[in-house]
């Protein structure tokens, strides 16, 4: 499942150009981020992060082409369903107690 | 919170007309229905059902009209933001691997 957190932390890597940077960044351990970018990896039929592992220059990581569209879906679907839901959570949050 | 689970209650006392008729119909015990309602009747500013516990006739419950209009705009909002997520989950599915 693709969900809120993958979203995130492709974005954070998106920014740090870096896994680990964007584990960090999401209080994650180094190896769970690995984990779920590999998940992320097999779910889709192209790969959404590429990376370079160590080496001299201490590896790095980039969104592929599909991992920028699928983020930008997501975002969109976030973006979508608040505001058609906005009026209905309104009503609701009005009858709730406070 | 108020999710899937106690809007399906809640539509399952409507049409059963008792808690532990609903309950039984999502397979939950008796009890946890029960504790389901009272979380429910608690958390907005009018209970969402009324009922009369045991009795000659068995007891039974209703939804109150605030009840109905909680299911009522929750329904909404489940419609609102399917229909405006739909093309975005598209997006998504099509790049996922089949």
């Amino acid at each position: 499942m693709f969900g809120p957190g993958k979203a995130d932390l492709l974005e954070h890597i998106e920014k740090t150009g870096s896994i680990a940077a964007a584990g960090r960044a999401m209080g994650m351990s180094y190896k769970r981020a690995w984990m779920l970018v590999e998940t992320m990896n097999a779910l889709f039929a192209e790969p959404l992060v590429s990376s370079n592992r160590g080496g001299s220059e201490g590896g790095g990581a980039a969104l592929t082409q599909t991992g920028r569209a699928v983020l930008a879906h997501y975002r969109a679907l976030e973006a979508a369903t608040r505001n058609a839901g906005s009026e209905a959570i309104a009503a609701i949050n009005s009858l709730v107690r406070h």
